[in-house]
Protein backbone atom coordinates (compact mmCIF):
# COMPACT_ATOMS: atom_id res chain seq x y z
CA UNK A 1 0.00 0.00 0.00
CA UNK A 2 1.23 3.27 -0.95
CA UNK A 3 -1.29 5.43 1.25
CA UNK A 4 -0.31 8.53 0.55
CA UNK A 5 -3.84 9.96 -0.70
CA UNK A 6 -5.18 8.81 2.23
CA UNK A 7 -2.65 10.36 4.86
CA UNK A 8 -5.08 13.11 6.01
CA UNK A 9 -2.44 15.52 4.75
CA UNK A 10 -3.92 18.71 3.42
CA UNK A 11 -0.56 20.49 3.30
CA UNK A 12 3.33 18.65 2.18
CA UNK A 13 6.32 20.91 3.14
CA UNK A 14 8.97 19.76 0.66
CA UNK A 15 12.21 20.50 1.82
CA UNK A 16 15.09 20.24 -0.33
CA UNK A 17 18.95 20.59 0.86
CA UNK A 18 22.18 20.15 -1.06
CA UNK A 19 24.65 17.45 0.09
CA UNK A 20 28.11 16.97 -1.07
CA UNK A 21 28.16 13.10 -0.38
CA UNK A 22 26.41 9.83 1.06
CA UNK A 23 28.36 10.49 4.38
CA UNK A 24 27.33 14.06 4.84
CA UNK A 25 23.57 13.24 3.72
CA UNK A 26 23.57 10.42 6.38
CA UNK A 27 24.52 13.64 9.34
CA UNK A 28 22.20 15.83 8.49
CA UNK A 29 19.91 13.38 8.32
CA UNK A 30 20.42 12.13 11.73
CA UNK A 31 20.37 16.00 12.69
CA UNK A 32 16.79 16.23 11.23
CA UNK A 33 15.56 13.44 12.89
CA UNK A 34 16.55 14.63 16.05
CA UNK A 35 14.95 17.89 16.09
CA UNK A 36 11.65 16.22 14.70
CA UNK A 37 11.39 13.84 17.23
CA UNK A 38 12.00 16.14 20.31
CA UNK A 39 9.79 19.04 18.94
CA UNK A 40 8.01 18.80 16.10
CA UNK A 41 6.24 15.17 16.30
CA UNK A 42 4.49 16.82 19.62
CA UNK A 43 2.78 19.59 17.52
CA UNK A 44 -0.73 19.29 16.70
CA UNK A 45 -1.47 18.83 13.19
CA UNK A 46 2.08 17.10 12.58
CA UNK A 47 1.32 13.73 10.88
CA UNK A 48 5.06 12.41 9.65
CA UNK A 49 8.22 13.36 8.54
CA UNK A 50 9.92 11.56 5.78
CA UNK A 51 13.58 11.75 5.23
CA UNK A 52 14.68 10.95 1.38
CA UNK A 53 18.45 10.58 0.31
CA UNK A 54 19.10 10.88 -3.22
CA UNK A 55 21.13 8.08 -5.11
CA UNK A 56 23.58 10.80 -6.35
CA UNK A 57 24.60 11.48 -2.64
CA UNK A 58 23.33 15.35 -3.85
CA UNK A 59 20.32 15.99 -2.22
CA UNK A 60 18.39 14.92 1.30
CA UNK A 61 14.58 15.94 0.95
CA UNK A 62 11.99 15.73 4.09
CA UNK A 63 8.28 14.87 2.46
CA UNK A 64 6.54 16.88 5.79
CA UNK A 65 3.03 15.75 5.90
CA UNK A 66 0.59 18.32 7.59
CA UNK A 67 -3.24 18.17 8.10
CA UNK A 68 -3.02 21.99 6.96
CA UNK A 69 -0.76 24.68 6.41
CA UNK A 70 -1.85 26.94 9.46
CA UNK A 71 -0.61 23.58 11.71
CA UNK A 72 2.90 23.99 9.65
CA UNK A 73 3.15 27.56 10.12
CA UNK A 74 2.25 27.56 13.60
CA UNK A 75 5.09 25.01 14.55
CA UNK A 76 7.50 26.28 12.97
CA UNK A 77 7.11 29.91 14.46
CA UNK A 78 6.44 27.97 17.95
CA UNK A 79 10.21 26.16 17.85
CA UNK A 80 12.13 27.17 20.49
CA UNK A 81 14.98 25.74 18.65
CA UNK A 82 14.29 26.54 15.05
CA UNK A 83 16.79 29.43 14.65
CA UNK A 84 19.90 27.58 15.93
CA UNK A 85 18.98 24.27 14.26
CA UNK A 86 18.81 26.25 10.81
CA UNK A 87 22.04 28.07 11.95
CA UNK A 88 23.44 24.75 12.58
CA UNK A 89 22.52 23.41 9.55
CA UNK A 90 24.02 26.33 7.59
CA UNK A 91 27.29 25.90 9.56
CA UNK A 92 27.56 21.92 8.17
CA UNK A 93 30.38 21.65 5.59
CA UNK A 94 29.24 20.25 2.97
CA UNK A 95 25.54 21.31 3.04
CA UNK A 96 23.62 23.98 1.48
CA UNK A 97 20.63 26.02 3.10
CA UNK A 98 17.01 24.31 2.82
CA UNK A 99 14.68 25.06 0.98
CA UNK A 100 10.68 24.90 1.14
CA UNK A 101 7.80 24.67 -1.04
CA UNK A 102 4.42 24.07 -0.20
CA UNK A 103 2.19 21.73 -1.54
CA UNK A 104 -1.69 19.96 -1.77
CA UNK A 105 -1.56 16.34 -3.09
CA UNK A 106 -3.48 16.71 -6.11
CA UNK A 107 -3.93 13.52 -8.19
CA UNK A 108 -3.07 9.48 -7.02
CA UNK A 109 -2.90 6.78 -9.51
CA UNK A 110 -2.06 3.45 -7.90
CA UNK A 111 -1.03 0.36 -10.19
CA UNK A 112 -3.19 -1.28 -12.37
CA UNK B 1 -2.20 6.08 8.14
CA UNK B 2 0.56 8.00 6.11
CA UNK B 3 2.27 4.72 5.03
CA UNK B 4 5.25 5.60 2.89
CA UNK B 5 7.75 3.41 4.94
CA UNK B 6 5.44 0.57 4.66
CA UNK B 7 4.54 1.51 0.44
CA UNK B 8 7.29 -1.07 -0.63
CA UNK B 9 9.09 1.56 -2.88
CA UNK B 10 12.69 0.97 -2.79
CA UNK B 11 13.34 3.69 -5.33
CA UNK B 12 11.47 7.56 -5.40
CA UNK B 13 11.89 9.14 -8.27
CA UNK B 14 10.70 12.94 -8.03
CA UNK B 15 9.83 15.02 -11.00
CA UNK B 16 10.12 18.70 -10.36
CA UNK B 17 8.45 21.00 -13.15
CA UNK B 18 7.83 24.79 -12.75
CA UNK B 19 4.70 26.37 -13.73
CA UNK B 20 3.70 30.31 -14.27
CA UNK B 21 0.00 29.52 -12.31
CA UNK B 22 -2.65 27.39 -11.01
CA UNK B 23 -4.50 27.06 -14.37
CA UNK B 24 -1.21 25.43 -16.28
CA UNK B 25 -0.89 23.28 -13.30
CA UNK B 26 -4.02 21.51 -13.70
CA UNK B 27 -3.39 21.33 -17.36
CA UNK B 28 -0.07 19.78 -16.81
CA UNK B 29 -1.16 17.63 -14.09
CA UNK B 30 -3.92 16.13 -16.24
CA UNK B 31 -1.53 15.66 -19.53
CA UNK B 32 0.92 13.90 -17.05
CA UNK B 33 -1.91 11.61 -15.70
CA UNK B 34 -3.25 10.52 -18.74
CA UNK B 35 0.46 9.09 -19.80
CA UNK B 36 0.23 7.35 -16.37
CA UNK B 37 -3.19 5.88 -16.58
CA UNK B 38 -2.63 4.70 -20.48
CA UNK B 39 1.28 3.44 -19.56
CA UNK B 40 3.26 3.65 -16.54
CA UNK B 41 0.96 2.24 -14.59
CA UNK B 42 0.98 -1.18 -16.08
CA UNK B 43 4.40 -1.65 -16.26
CA UNK B 44 6.16 -4.37 -13.78
CA UNK B 45 7.32 -2.48 -10.49
CA UNK B 46 5.35 0.53 -10.47
CA UNK B 47 3.23 1.75 -7.18
CA UNK B 48 2.39 4.84 -7.29
CA UNK B 49 2.63 7.96 -8.85
CA UNK B 50 1.04 11.29 -6.55
CA UNK B 51 0.99 14.39 -7.97
CA UNK B 52 1.35 17.82 -5.91
CA UNK B 53 0.71 21.22 -6.94
CA UNK B 54 2.75 24.17 -4.92
CA UNK B 55 0.34 26.42 -3.08
CA UNK B 56 2.20 29.18 -5.12
CA UNK B 57 1.10 27.87 -8.55
CA UNK B 58 4.86 27.88 -9.19
CA UNK B 59 5.65 24.31 -9.41
CA UNK B 60 4.06 20.55 -9.95
CA UNK B 61 5.56 17.73 -8.16
CA UNK B 62 5.41 14.18 -8.96
CA UNK B 63 6.75 11.73 -5.94
CA UNK B 64 6.47 8.29 -7.99
CA UNK B 65 7.22 5.04 -6.25
CA UNK B 66 9.09 2.46 -7.20
CA UNK B 67 9.70 -1.28 -6.32
CA UNK B 68 13.70 -0.13 -7.45
CA UNK B 69 15.59 1.96 -9.66
CA UNK B 70 15.73 -0.94 -12.81
CA UNK B 71 12.05 -0.92 -12.62
CA UNK B 72 12.11 2.90 -13.12
CA UNK B 73 14.30 2.80 -15.71
CA UNK B 74 13.09 -0.04 -17.79
CA UNK B 75 9.39 1.32 -18.15
CA UNK B 76 11.14 5.08 -18.84
CA UNK B 77 12.87 2.97 -21.73
CA UNK B 78 10.06 0.87 -23.06
CA UNK B 79 7.43 3.74 -23.24
CA UNK B 80 6.49 4.19 -26.79
CA UNK B 81 5.48 7.63 -25.94
CA UNK B 82 8.36 9.32 -23.42
CA UNK B 83 9.65 11.41 -26.75
CA UNK B 84 6.40 12.73 -27.46
CA UNK B 85 5.35 13.62 -24.01
CA UNK B 86 8.49 15.70 -23.60
CA UNK B 87 8.19 17.22 -26.41
CA UNK B 88 4.52 18.24 -25.48
CA UNK B 89 5.73 18.99 -22.18
CA UNK B 90 8.51 20.78 -23.06
CA UNK B 91 6.12 22.92 -25.67
CA UNK B 92 3.43 24.03 -23.35
CA UNK B 93 3.52 27.48 -22.54
CA UNK B 94 4.40 28.35 -19.03
CA UNK B 95 5.74 25.18 -18.19
CA UNK B 96 9.88 24.28 -17.79
CA UNK B 97 11.65 20.93 -18.61
CA UNK B 98 10.90 18.74 -15.63
CA UNK B 99 14.07 17.81 -13.42
CA UNK B 100 14.07 14.17 -12.01
CA UNK B 101 16.16 12.99 -8.84
CA UNK B 102 15.99 9.48 -7.49
CA UNK B 103 16.07 8.93 -3.72
CA UNK B 104 15.25 6.68 -1.36
CA UNK B 105 13.26 6.71 2.02
CA UNK B 106 15.53 6.72 4.91
CA UNK B 107 13.92 7.64 7.57
CA UNK B 108 10.10 8.26 8.87
CA UNK B 109 9.43 9.91 11.94
CA UNK B 110 5.07 9.95 12.76
CA UNK B 111 3.46 12.23 15.06
CA UNK B 112 3.97 11.09 18.72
Amino acid sequence: MSDLASSGAGFIAIVTLGTEGPEVQRELVELLVKDVEEWVRHCPGFIAANYHASVDGRHVVNYAQWRDEAAYRDSFRDNPRAGELRATITAMPGVTAPSMVGYTLVRTVPAA
